[in-house]
């Protein structure tokens, strides 16, 4: 996948919990903390969409080279928070589906381990106290969806 | 700070390197790795955004809380990238910007430290590959404005 070097972006306070966050070419993102969000998130919300788009981006890159067109997919995260402060992630679930007209088990499973282990830059800056675990859901050739442990996750 | 104890969110794949974010509400944020961005983000950039936004609220917090009020309070953030797989940010500068009619540095260097060491869930969840340099501009009472590292980076 092709990278900037760098990243770039400023965060301004707007009032109580409210910030901008602006990057190099004016382009914003609102931060909140209210249960009010309209169009803002929270910091924690952005890293876990950081996270999954990070390896959605790598596994659905590496089912194409591997020639697995999916028709859909997907990738769902949820994260569970510590109760004391530092309040971070003590689990991270993520959820892949993948149909298509011939998705093969052995591909999507190559394609996780690719993004888990040698892609995904977010992965790669966590340390061990965050728990990741991982399933995949497959249709191929609209058949009943099949479940699946990634293997990894059970060593 | 107020917070859920769990995340969940949705991507989907849009088409090209194009997902779309769902959080439980509605709420969506655009994925993408091209150029022409328009309202989307990368990963690396909602990470960084992330990390900034999540050490920015706890400053502004507790420097409320140490009656220290801003009249201007900014954070900066720059990520260098690692030019091998994963590329990973190995360097995130981070530079506190607060303005205001009394700002003390012992509150500042203090806050950012409960930050950092305490309270910040996405400082909390990166390993050692990624090396944070904070440094920090007070300019105090209309003064000029003073530079300082933040002296845990130093050790």
């Amino acid at each position: 996948l092709k990278t900037t070097p760098s990243v770039e972006l400023k965060i301004k306070h707007i009032d109580e919990m409210k910030f901008s966050v602006e990057l190099h070419d004016g382009r914003t993102v609102k931060l909140d903390s209210s249960e009010q969000m309209d169009q803002s998130f929270t910091p924690m919300e952005l890293f876990l969409a950081a996270l999954a788009g990070c390896t959605a981006m790598d596994v659905q890159w590496i089912m194409e080279r591997q020639r697995q067109k999916a028709d859909k997919f997907e990738v769902r995260a949820t994260g569970t928070r510590r109760d004391g402060d530092p309040k971070y992630y003590e689990e991270v679930d993520l959820e892949y589906t993948i149909a298509g007209p011939n998705i093969r088990k052995e591909a999507v499973e190559r394609a996780i381990r690719l993004s888990q282990e040698e892609y995904c830059s977010v992965r790669a800056m966590l340390n061990d106290s965050v728990k990741v675990h991982i399933t995949y859901k497959i249709a191929s050739d609209g058949g009943p969806e099949q479940e699946y442990v990634y293997a990894s996750a059970l060593s």
